[in-house]
């Protein structure tokens, strides 16, 4: 019999304020976040560490984060590797440190999410994002993952006769749960109206308070097998009840539909039915907001809005923090900022925040069960992870 | 209670020839790989497919390969994640397939190997490999992966006094063997006295001959969980019986002595472990013999000579194919070339055809129990995997 799903939890937490590090390393970064989370779990010894990166090789010409990283958390010995789905890489290594957890050969496993983006600056760093795309199909012809959000904004704004200036209610929300995320990148709320006087000057463009800011920042979990957890173990336990990691078409011209994100369905559909929960239960839902166009395909996907009718829940008593499905309930990519392959793990990280109840002025009420999704991509990679207490 | 390991057996086997492939896109590689270990466990689909790769994201400007090649290969909607450890990706994509099918969530795993290393050519590609070495303190000193093993060689050969022209019976060994590989990078055995006469000139330098040339190339391997193959399946099955994988100091000049892989001792340790054998039943042993410094030391991590000695096992009686220990059976990485990323499922292919029989004029006689060590940069990284019949 295989392992069941409720004996793996979150043992430990950690995570370092999302911006631009100028003055912190790619391990520095990493190590911050790790010593955090082994803090947390004093006594547990990973006894491997996932590493969710995307840009190592090329903006830091550094490859084998496993390596590097285990060496700097004093870890040498241990297994040690990277994992990259694009900006789905953090929620990929969670995953795979669930499989490993859940496999009986590891009782203890520590998924890191790192991403040093400002070690490259000017035109290079865009050249850089659009790795995630098909490069021979999408990158040569000189799209970039917002370009292609942008393309696929008018698309849809076409189709459904969607509300240009509806879709402010994302990042005004985003915004509003940053302001009081001390790690956020950026901690303001936007001032009122300022969305709809910009949407009504660019109709149909994703404008500057649409996309999240790419930045530097470093979170780590770690998972443990229960019955490995040393006595008098607290027993508030955040548990990984379902876990899934869902490929696409990459280029996405080839699919038939680009307005429906199959592998955002899939990936809440999986993960919920390894749970035994329906959508309907969740008490929130991390989304990968990269842009307002994100956050509008992903409500749809995961079923709380019918296709084309994502953006009509962008208003803060429905995806606020006291709304029917409060969404980036620490600001999200939008205002927590968007570490590409760390974004997964600051999901979790928030995730696990909500449903202890330790969110401060970010709570949840009564939260019980979060489902995160990790994009990569233009949804060719979703991991959905769903988390209960 | 967890699965136990002998329900994972390999359930397929693909691979490209190695070379120079000027004419083919990394996909392309990588599907020809994927499509003919599919055609080999006809009937099975996989859930999930991990991709050990390292240079596609600055060779190739394509990151996300995992949403790229369950795609190209008609797999999208199934699990797909890159796996990174330098050049121990391949090892470490095995490693995670063998978790994934061990958790019981998943009944059936793909792990494929590419490297497109043509991509790049010029001094460039040189840069791109030493992604491999620690970037802030090893590579930005100008160290090169290979000028780094001649350091360590010049040092081996200091303290260990050790025979110089000796070293060339790794390569003899290797090229004798690649001959008869027709997906082998250079199928033509070495002229006898060939290595004696460069040793001599070159006393402490790693001359052409220990080193194995990168290249491209593919390779995939299926894993099934026993109990999901359908009624019918072929008895003589392979099965994977130990994994491990382990991490050391990354900077060489961090590890308190240079010259002891611990990685590569304890991956060895670990699998045997595992899979309840001892080194000295092992059949065969595909070593990671990127330099004759490597294959030396590797063998002495292994326990198959003392430290310092393992030199003295470069004679065709103890490592040729109807020798005491086996290795590098279908030329290894000096004769079949060394695909980087790719490399660890080549060998995993190899003791495939080895333990069924098919290895053709490269078989070792009665082979039933065989391991396979993949080692990222100056083993920082070691993935260990046994396999039996």
């Amino acid at each position: 019999m295989p392992r069941t799903h409720s004996e793996v939890i979150v043992a430990g937490i950690g995570q370092t304020p999302v911006g631009e590090h100028w003055d912190l390393s790619l391990r520095q970064l990493a190590t911050h976040a790790i010593f955090d989370a082994l803090d947390q779990a004093a006594g547990l010894r990973p006894q491997v560490m996932y590493v969710g990166n995307m840009l190592a090789a090329t903006a830091s010409r550094q490859a084998n984060l496993g390596a590097l990283l285990t060496e700097n958390a004093g870890l040498s010995g241990i297994e040690g590797v990277t994992v990259e789905a694009a900006d789905a890489s953090g929620g990929a290594a969670l995953r795979m440190a669930y499989l490993a957890v859940l496999s009986g050969a590891v009782d203890v496993a520590i998924a890191v999410g790192v991403e040093k983006y400002t070690d490259v600056i000017g035109p290079e760093s865009e050249t850089l994002l659009s790795q995630m795309l098909d490069a021979d199909f999408e990158a040569a012809q000189g799209l970039t993952p917002i370009s292609l959000a942008g393309l696929l904004f008018h698309r849809y704004l076409a189709e459904y006769s969607a509300d240009r200036a509806a879709f402010g209610g994302f990042p005004e929300v985003a915004h509003a749960n940053g302001a009081t995320n001390l790690n956020a990148m950026f901690q303001r709320a936007m001032g009122a109206g300022v969305y709809q006087k910009r949407a009504s000057k660019d109709a149909q463009v994703l404008n500057l308070f649409d996309v999240a800011p790419y930045a530097d920042g470093a979170a780590a979990v770690i998972l443990a097998r229960e019955d490995a957890l040393p006595e008098g173990w607290p027993e508030k336990r955040v548990r990984l009840i379902g876990s899934s990691l869902v490929t696409d078409t990459l280029s996405i011209h080839d699919r038939p539909a680009p307005l429906v994100w199959d592998a955002a369905r899939l990936s809440v559909e999986r993960a919920c039915r390894a749970a035994g929960v329906m959508p309907k239960d969740l008490d929130f839902f991390e989304v990968h907001d990269a842009t307002s166009l994100h956050a509008a395909l992903s409500l749809e996907a995961a079923g709380f809005a019918s296709q084309g009718q994502g953006w009509m829940l962008a208003k803060d008593d429905v995806i606020g923090l006291s709304g029917q499905i409060p969404i980036s309930t620490f600001g999200g990519l939008k205002a927590r900022g968007h570490p590409l392959g760390a974004t997964g793990i600051y999901q979790a990280v928030e995730a696990v925040l909500q449903l202890r109840g330790e969110a401060g002025a970010n709570q949840v009420q009564g939260a019980r069960l979060g489902l995160i999704q990790n994009l990569g991509g233009m949804a060719a990679t979703a991991a959905a992870h769903i988390l209960a207490i």
